[in-house]
């Protein structure tokens, strides 16, 4: 049974309250919230060494997803491990491996041994790397090459798998007829329009979707339903091909959590502010209010160098509006793969991202942190809220970098210190 | 006459039609909206050098502030002229000149002279700088010897005065009444406070009002009223002490107007997300939408070492909202002076929330940017995209970090890459 089938059962799991403990919720209230599709735990039963599970979604804190992973211009196995670290060192709730290139399951299979926390990939980017290594055409990989792919992947002990099964027919006909500035920015959302052209055939994802659940559901590896067609630019936000998608993916969901299969929505994209809470409330009106996972929104196009800013702002926003998950985004989007120092910005952006939008979805519980530093600020207790950054080694370079004689006052302001003159 | 008196007189002035052609309105509509108090132009007729002024309110694209200048820790001329190239570089809209050690008058001069950029100060600073180096306490210091030095500042061709004249007995009265966690978080503001308990006399500069304006007036220097009970945390936030201030602000406002003298307000400070709409209405409906020049608003205390992004995420919301001027923060906020970097990185976040602000009130005018850089984007351009991106040298650096081969793909996707799949 995965915890979907428990929580309707009214069974509450060892993990449900494992979770629930870490949140400062009661079991019961997990327990419910996944037995109504709003609540998931990413947590595959042969992650065995997954030791700091987390829940997703209605009433949790906001949790934020580090992705790492290969391109076949770099794939080193050492460095994404070193990245690993990283984003266990700096809090992520969980990391996707998106590796394109090297030797993909064996990248994947030392991340999952070496992940504390839960990881998810996108499978058909193995698909289509093997069929790369072997010479085929994407549009001739065959449907059974990919549940393959799937059915390895959750033996390996993948926690959560981003299926892009809204990328149909119906959706690419919407999105032929009303033109875009910048198309389809997913990779996996390319992969699979490529093939459903090339072919004149339906999604495999979406035709055999049931065949895809069993795989998911026998080791209880989480759904999470990608957005193929987010748009990657401003003046593609929210415009009909996306929402065609979005509406698939909400009929997608509830099929998935009827077959006992925990969901996620995937979520844009490059969104401007004033619509990123018409697009948290579509979902979750359309989605039942299953978990909603969204990459930003970054609020502008112009931030290459700096995304990891743009995508905070958006991403805060979302959060503050029921955004459940957040993907981080590097200063390095846009321009190349990230190396550690970008996954740490990224996940530091992300994580006061998520903050700030706890500070209004779950406000008592969030602000003791605000208090707590804010209280330690007051009385000009440097090491301690040094000690509470997100980032000690970082803060306390910054604060020693000029020495402020022997007072307790930093460099600022130096003796005109406010909270010292009052 | 000052700017504000020409506009009235239905005068169009060369300043005016200079503004104007940078913002693409017509000079008819900065005139007019600077007769209302909606707009004004930061410009001491005495700084020589302005040679990029800019008008900041209602219409016009959002602006951005870099504050710099030495502290008692630490207090280098060569420092802060290395920090106002970077300013300058970065394009920053204005510049503050905050010090409060070393040579401050002489820092200032050099700044003014070296600043093609509006240049704005804090004069209360200077007096308690020179009431320390003269062991007077602050509490002794002379009302007269506080008009001196604005007399000073405004003849060496300072644009724009902070004044934290709403730091009253009525606000403190109502700051005493109402217990906060991180009380008074602004130097303008404890000096005022201290000074007032001490002599249990009225703020000087409110008292002395029209004394004030006169000395403003003959330059145009135009007016910034200081909100020195901004709150400093979360749990402080949108508080009654604030507010007060604001309601007396709202009044000065108006009176600074009638005598002709240009007039912006300062906001806050921290809060948080779900309380900067509210923020921005009220001081517009106090101040008659007078222009609204805020600090973030951090929407979060946490941050400490990356402050610059909580202060992004709550500048980009308030812009959306109708700030029409951010303050900038860098990553050193709360832990000591900005360096050279931070002060870069500060500017370059800041433009990123004026800019995901601007999508959302000047959509139009602002968006062909995104426009120019997705396209760029789709056609993988990517010296283009460098070379449109806020700070060419870093997006490069990242770029060319991994190579991908002979390839018009970035590292990120590699030959993956949807924009060449679809």
């Amino acid at each position: 049974m995965t915890q979907l089938d428990l929580a309707k059962n009214k069974k509450i799991s060892a993990l449900m309250k494992k979770v629930a403990a870490k949140e400062a919720v009661s079991a019961e209230f997990i327990r419910s919230n996944i037995a109504r599709g709003r609540i998931v735990i990413p947590a595959n039963k042969k992650h065995f060494t997954l030791k700091n599970p987390c829940a997703v979604g209605k009433g949790l804190s906001t949790k934020v997803n580090a992705n790492i992973g290969t391109s076949d211009a770099y794939s080193s196995i050492s460095a994404e491990l070193r990245k690993l670290e990283v984003c266990i060192k700096f809090k992520a709730d969980a990391v996707m491996d998106l590796s394109t290139g090297g030797n993909i399951p064996l990248i994947r299979r030392k991340i999952i041994a070496k992940s504390p926390i839960p990881v998810g990939t996108v499978p058909i980017y193995e698909v289509m790397a093997n069929a790369k290594k072997s010479k085929i055409n994407i549009e001739d990989v065959q449907v059974k090459d990919m549940l393959d792919v799937l059915q390895q992947q959750a033996d390996d002990g993948v926690d959560f798998f981003t299926i892009h099964a809204g990328v149909t027919k119906a959706s690419l006909k919407t999105l032929t007829q009303n033109k875009r500035l910048t198309g389809i920015v997913s990779r996996g959302g390319a992969l699979m329009a490529k093939w459903i052209k090339a072919n004149k055939k339906e999604n495999p994802f979406y035709e055999h979707f049931d065949k895809v659940l069993s795989i998911l559901k026998k080791n209880d590896v989480t759904l999470s339903l990608g957005d193929g067609l987010r748009p990657g630019s401003i003046i593609d936000a929210t415009d009909k091909a996306q929402l065609k998608e979005l509406y698939i993916l909400g009929k997608l969901s509830k099929r998935a959590q009827s077959f006992g299969v925990g969901v996620m929505i995937e979520g844009p994209g490059h969104i401007p502010l004033d619509q990123i809470k018409k697009n948290i409330d579509i979902q979750k009106r359309v989605c039942n209010e299953a978990p909603f996972y969204v990459l930003g929104p970054l609020v502008t196009d112009i931030g290459c160098g700096y995304d990891h800013i743009t995508s905070a702002i958006g991403g805060a926003l979302a959060s503050s509006y029921g955004a459940d998950f957040l993907c981080y985004v590097t200063p390095s989007e846009h321009l190349g793969l990230p190396d550690c120092e970008e996954v740490k910005e990224g996940i530091i952006a992300t994580r006061i991202a998520a903050h700030a939008g706890d500070l209004v979805k779950n406000k008592p519980r969030a602000i003791k942190k605000d208090y707590q530093m804010s209280k330690f600020r007051k009385q000009r207790n440097w090491e301690k809220q040094i000690s509470l950054s997100l980032d000690p080694e970082h803060a306390e370079k910054i604060y020693s970098k000029i020495k402020a004689g022997k007072s307790d006052v930093c460099s600022m302001c130096g003796e005109f210190c406010p909270m010292k003159l009052t």
